[in-house]
């Protein structure tokens, strides 16, 4: 063991303030680009890590639940600070790690940052505690209304999973762990085995914030394992009071059930799985259908297809409109480079994937973009086509391919449309592109648009599904399977609810309550007052 | 089949519009004080009503989530003048069926209506709507920021499983179909077995209601059913979206596990279990012991002990002060009287929960009420004693024994409380007497609150649990098993989010938006922009 100081990669776990090398095998970071193994090995962690990391957490909980709004803020400043501060290291790590190309790396940095910068002005706000106040009317007859106040206190520890896919802004220091900490619960990581050394830089930047701040050291810990053991262990262990996960469907229904057969069950957060459908009606394609499908193909093929919200489904009336779209999306696919996928792992499902639909009788490949032997995991671009009839005939058609794949499907008319969503499972987004002159697609998509909110958590008009603004107004969520809990979103400021929940005191005496809801309010956190 | 028009006890359910008497059995009411059964016979439902329920439901849900807050809430609001208008009806034979006294009846009924006309308030206020615009920067590099609107959408149809215990403000129109209702969300009950003859009459209210304001059948049904299936039914039918329940913890966590084991799990909002411990500190003991006694019997013995925030465990430390309280408290516990319970299987559990109290070697049966062999289904108030440790190593004395029957542990001193206190199941409320003036019992206070907030929804200081008030504050919720999702609560202002789910909609044209997030706002709405 040693203490938490340098940057330089170890290899070891951070179990609070100690850095310790799990003993249960270990884990050695690739290169996709080249399929090179990248120094240094990573030891996996057991039970017994979990429960350490658990049980400091839990002995955490007390002091940092309590920390005022403004430390906590500031706290949350620390970590983006820290992480500014290794720019350039993280910059060739994730590069060597993912294979994300700099451009994108610096921007998911910048994102990383900002999220954590919103979340410490979410905190400073105060609204988040949702202080409620009842006057008491103690006249009252039959009975005095009693003096209640309410306040959203944080869940306690929580477990989060780091995504494949951003390795910043949805991993060790991500939208879950920057919102969960700025609710007031300490974090407990599972970094993703395909960035560990990412996890690593950006882990101890967090340690080191936690330090500066003088906090107990299990406000943060992170662990690294191989298979399902060491995340199963840490969403049963009964100090985690709840999960955010990123990642597969398979991965994150396995944390549903270990959550639902705890003796207490504990809510899940998990963002899974979405073919984000864009619908294209007759007058947008009419306008416009070589620079959509042009548009599309960018959308498609951005970050290689690895994002959640990749336009998996496109939808249209059969015809030369439609054609003219797929024709400009193939011209754009085919010319696609190939690039480097974020794991073997990742590459080899997409290649599953994308063999499945070419070889089903009712689907056609229309275009695909150029390998590159070079490159040791590559990601090519595929656009399938196939008709609504089919479609609606096999599920499996729907399922998600992670990466750089879309399937077109072709309706005879429009009325085809309000049956093919009521199909569709729970998504994060649905597109739609209309020509807002013209009166036939506004009468569509007002008929529409009821449908798809009842299947998203986010609904793009004229645009693209890729690229989730973090603000205040966004949702990045959805029904099952999109996500686990389509009541809340995973990213923008909306996220921290997902770690409070309510308490009312009644008839505490001023001197016992917490501060934001002593009479003085000494925060200057805003209430409402008997509903107003 | 009958058209929904009088309120004649049928013996029928409520499929949309429809009278329908199921043929899975029947069902028989029987009054508690008497044994006597009571007219007419229920006839039991099976699964293909709960599918024609269901079915109307979601075919109700497209109308029924657009309308206009106020339409909605004039919805509620006739709902409750037609309880209003059957009250005698009500009177008499929610007495036959329950047993409960006629004042309590009354309060009830206007509890019932209270809450629905709350709700109506609330969704005419239209916060719940959580409106939220994000300004566009379309000129921000690199990338313009998007129009971003969020609204809060309804979840979809709700099954809501009548309690037995408040056959009024949690049933047919209680608390659960209220906010579901305010929500947009149409409602499947579940009525249940103890009181079918209210659940009609009340059902009708709602029917009439329903056809009053010519809304969609489908936005309320109700059906009957012994044992679990139909219940299962409700819950596993893939158009049920949520799922709200009152009742026993075995009941809560049969429903949560065939919610988890949907293809597409659900949430669902259970109201289980709890002690609702009050704690006795020294000071408080010092000067009101015998008062408090008192008191404690009066808040043990309310409503025959069947309240989920009755008081089962009461904790201080041993000596003469805890002994002037329990004998005072015992006095009043001897001098009450047997009251009926509500069903033949509640008496039966209490009788076997409490023997079981008396018979443990490290307890002490302190004082019981009187018995009444007049009664058909008496349930007797019981006092029982046992020492801090006994309590801390037998997990059994926890267990929810439901009716008029309370626990006093006596610790050798407040060193044991914090220890205790850890080592309790999720509440619903905890509550501390304590002398304001007293610097000890201060002191203690500020040590054992952060540890109560972390296992209950509601802390009282120097009242009683008992006696829930429907207000903007309230939470009547905790961690489980106090509840099966321990961040929302069943009663005040805020349930209405259990039926709720964000919704963002990006770049859309102002003419397609829904009313609530267009430009002109023509519903006045409030709404945050950026975050302000």
């Amino acid at each position: 063991m040693t203490t938490v100081e340098s940057t330089t990669l170890t290899g070891e776990m951070l179990l609070g303030a100690a850095r310790v090398t799990g003993r249960a095998g270990t884990l050695t970071a690739r290169d996709p680009r080249t399929g090179a193994d990248l120094a240094p090995t990573y030891g996996l962690g057991d039970r017994a890590d979990v429960e350490r990391a658990a049980a400091l957490a839990a002995e955490a909980f007390g002091a940092f639940r309590e920390t005022a709004p403004a430390e906590r803020a500031a706290f949350l400043d620390t970590i983006a600070a820290n992480i500014d501060g290794i720019t350039e290291a993280l910059v060739e790590r994730v590069g060597a790690e993912t294979g994300l190309p700099e451009p994108r790396i610096r921007g998911e940095i910048a994102r990383t940052t900002g999220q954590l910068r919103l979340f410490a002005t979410v905190v400073r706000d105060g609204r988040w505690a949702g202080v409620r106040f009842d006057t008491p009317l103690p006249d009252r007859s039959p009975l005095p209304r009693p003096d209640v106040r309410q306040r959203m206190v944080p869940v306690g520890p929580v477990a989060v999973f780091g995504a494949s896919n951003f390795p910043l802004a949805f991993s060790v220091a991500g939208g879950d762990t920057a919102s969960a900490l700025a609710a007031g619960c300490p974090v407990v990581v599972k970094a993703h085995g395909a960035h560990p050394g990412t996890s690593e830089l950006v882990g101890v930047a967090i340690a080191r914030a936690v330090a500066a701040h003088d906090l107990p050291e299990g406000v943060f810990s992170m662990v690294y394992g191989a298979g399902r053991e060491v995340g199963t262990a840490l969403v049963a262990d009964p100090r985690i009071a709840a999960v955010g996960f990123t990642g597969s469907r398979g991965g994150g229904t396995a944390l549903m059930a270990t959550a639902a057969a705890r003796p207490a069950p504990i809510p899940v957060y998990a963002e899974m799985s979405s073919i984000n459908p864009v619908l294209l009606l007759p007058g947008a394609l009419r306008g416009g259908a070589e620079r959509l499908g042009e548009a599309f193909a960018g959308s498609l093929t951005t970050g290689v297809g690895q994002l959640c919200t990749n336009p998996g489904l496109v939808i249209g009336v059969d015809g030369p409109d439609l054609d003219r779209f797929v024709d400009a999306a193939a011209d754009a696919v085919t010319a696609s480079a190939a690039a480097p996928m974020l794991t073997t792992g990742i590459c080899d499902a997409y290649v599953t994937g994308s063999a499945a639909l070419r070889a089903h009788p009712e689907v056609t490949e229309v275009a695909g973009g150029r390998a590159d032997d070079a490159i040791a995991s590559p990601g090519v671009a595929h656009l399938f086509s196939t008709s609504g009839a089919a479609f609606a005939a096999d599920e499996r058609l729907a399922d998600e391919v992670f990466g750089a794949s879309s399937l077109v499907v072709r309706l005879f008319g429009t009325g085809e449309l309000a049956g093919l969503i009521a199909g569709l499972e729970g998504q994060l987004t649905a597109t739609l592109h209309l020509d807002p002159s013209d009166d036939g697609d506004l009468a569509l998509a007002r008929e529409l648009l009821p449908l798809l909110e009842n299947r998203v958590g986010r609904i793009v008009v004229n645009g693209w599904p890729t690229g989730v603004e973090v603000s205040t107004a966004m949702v990045h969520g959805g029904p099952f399977p999109a996500t686990s809990d389509g009541r809340t979103t995973s990213v923008g400021t909306r996220a921290i609810e997902r770690f409070l929940r309510p308490v009312a005191y009644q008839d505490v005496p001023d001197a016992l309550l917490p501060a934001v809801l002593a009479d003085a309010n000494p925060l200057d956190v805003p209430r409402t007052v008997d509903g107003e």
